[in-house]
């Protein structure tokens, strides 16, 4: 695992100073080994999910592991696709001019080796890899034992096509082994390597990593996201943001978890939020006003206002006031997206300001949290912490930065 | 020590949330009540003072413990002039509108609560609580044991001036003891209440913080900076430059501490150069051909390209040109700060690509790695590490950021 390491420190190099031709010409090229050897990876995919079922995994998880042809085909679009954004590294960050007459310029440069570490999404191989290569970074991809035969071949795959485009194989590099304690040793940055690890995958790899790591993380744990239907809303703009942001997907970190609806529009509001989200298929755990207005509500105890059930089901409470609301999304939520739905602009400046997550919405569902509706093209995670990426991590906040100094032979007094 | 955490955390939620208006208030009343207390704090020092001779310290270490009412009155301006700086929060650093018409906007926030752990520096009490108090952020300071006392007093005078201006005196806490456990648990992050730690101080502080450290670190553990004077390079500039980068202060981490000259300009520019050194009493230690030039140049061995003296002292070494010159503070440098000296843009322009350090200059003195000179106002300490600050920390790297979204009722389809 060390050897592997330096490997990538040393691709890093090579991968930080390629230029964004190089790199997008190795994108095209990984694309293209991924359809050249779809017979190998979907063979290997077969075996996984021969070893999976043979395991008793169940349904959803055996779908997540499934690569066919057609998937297989989006992943290579995927990764072709991260090759027509705009190059993040060289982006002048910022510039400006001292009175001394110096020009400083902060510019975008690549982190330095990332490691990600997931479960049994295939997928994952190739689109991290790609966001990696992109941003100038090198990748050292950790897979689930479940998908560790599909993602030998797609790495296989990936390495083709950096060393078609020139670049070293090693800039994107899988773990080679099933071995579990292969990911300590990647959460303790093997000897420097490493500079921030991105764990995907579910709730106890996320937590594990982030208490183990010794290298930063970017990630989320939780995503027990809110929408508050102030006093002020529009019924048919609340309904429409509310049912999209519960029921779009239940299973992304961007859908809600809880509804909370101002106690001064509990008669006007509350009532038909509730029913069209009862008629629409979603169970309702409500406190007791909100059990009050229908029988189909179950009671919500202490514990629902912090679970994210990430399927069809809702937490509902009254609230008094502004103030209430952003008190109980700071105690109970997990600082990842939260959206306020009124007409009143004071009170969404408010909301948008007191909040303390990483994305903030007024008006607007919050299964807008995602990269792709970022307009960042694609993303590799959300992130939680406040600590360089926050929200969600694409190319860009795959970068780092240095300070360009040009002189004329200025010299400090 | 874990109620002292808690404590921070609840008054980081209130200053990230306080008006400019008010901060700046509370930092102007910080600066009287340093005034006021000067008989307290001055008397804790002389305290400090003699404890320290009768342990034996060296000049230096008194001299840096030291505050009389002139320093004092420095380090009250220098709390006072933060406030003056521009407001780094709600500051909107990008802002873009999809075609759904959503709006976005990434703004800066506070990163919450930072720890800076420092030695025997007392005016670092005031300027880390000020800067963290700038930025909308909690301070936790663990003094040296040396500077207990005076910190103590300063401390006292910054809780008045916060209390004053109507903050929770919480948000600039000094660790109120002087047992060294005290620091473990911090670098442990007092149960997820410290979001990044700041070491001040010698390089066996840093060193025990970057390998102890459960929470991000912003420092740098050496600046061994560079100067490479090209075959391209004007002379005159090149002397003046080479001068003041290794001899203006030899104990800034922004001093040079290796010369590399092109072999291409040895007759030309070597031998005046490291006269010029010579004559300004700089101790020079260098490779084969620098010896041969001067009989006072002492033999340069391999762990000298690797040493930051902080002295008047120069490590010299013929390059054969570009790539060598990168190649050997690739290899030897410390990713902090260096230079290049030179007529030829391209050369620059390679040069200031492919070295990786936070900071790369052209034609200009490495000396002017530093916050004040950046134009930032002032450092709470430079970082070579590259996760979210990177070179001069001010204000601006001790903030992160959130995005707001602004919709009109945009679903996600």
């Amino acid at each position: 695992m060390q050897a592997l390491g330096q490997r990538a420190r040393a691709a890093a190099r090579v991968i930080a100073l390629a230029p964004d031709s190089q790199r997008n010409a190795a994108l095209r090229a990984m694309a293209a080994a991924l359809r050249e050897r779809a017979a190998s990876i979907l063979a290997a995919n077969a075996q996984d999910l021969a070893e999976a079922r043979a395991n008793g995994q169940n349904a959803a998880f055996i779908d997540r592991l499934l690569l066919d042809t057609g998937r297989l085909d989006g992943v290579a679009k995927a990764v072709a696709g991260v090759a027509d954004l705009p190059d993040p590294l060289g982006k002048v960050l910022a510039s400006w001019t001292q009175p001394n007459g110096l020009r400083f310029e902060r510019v975008a440069t690549p982190l330095g080796v990332i490691a990600v570490i997931f479960e049994s999404r295939p997928n994952v191989t190739a689109d991290a890899g790609a966001l990696c290569l992109k941003s100038g970074n090198a990748a050292i991809l950790r897979a689930g034992s479940d998908s560790f035969r599909t993602a030998t071949e797609i790495a296989t795959a990936l390495r083709q096509g950096l060393e078609a485009a020139g670049l070293p194989g090693d800039a994107i590099q899988l773990v080679p082994t099933r071995d579990r304690a292969a990911v300590g040793e990647i959460l303790k940055g093997l000897d420097g390597a490493i500079d921030v690890v991105v764990p995907r995958g579910g709730k106890s790899l996320v937590a594990r990593v982030q208490s183990e790591a010794r290298v930063p993380v970017f990630a989320h744990l939780d995503g027990n996201c809110h929408v508050y239907v102030h006093a002020q809303a529009d019924f048919a703009m609340a309904r429409e943001i509310v049912l999209n942001a519960k029921l779009r997907r239940t299973g992304v970190c961007g859908s809600a978890e809880t509804l909370l609806v101002d106690e001064a529009c509990a008669e006007t509001l509350l009532a038909p939020l509730v029913a069209a989200l009862l008629d629409a298929g979603c169970a309702v755990r409500g406190d007791a006003a909100t059990q009050a207005l229908d029988a189909r509500v179950t009671p919500a105890t202490e514990a629902d206002w912090a679970t994210e059930y990430l399927d069809a089901i809702i937490a509902v409470k009254l609230v008094a006031g502004l103030d209430a609301a952003i008190a109980h999304v700071e105690r109970y939520g997990s600082h990842h997206t939260d959206a306020i739905v009124t007409g009143d602009t004071d009170s969404a400046a408010r909301f948008l300001a007191e909040v303390d997550s990483a994305i903030v919405l007024h008006n607007a569902s919050t299964q807008f949290a995602d990269g792709g509706e970022f307009g960042f093209g694609a993303e590799i995670g959300i992130a939680t912490g406040r600590m360089h990426a926050r929200g969600p991590v694409g190319v860009e906040q795959l970068c780092s930065f240095k300070y360009r100094v040009h002189g004329s032979g200025q010299i400090r007094p």
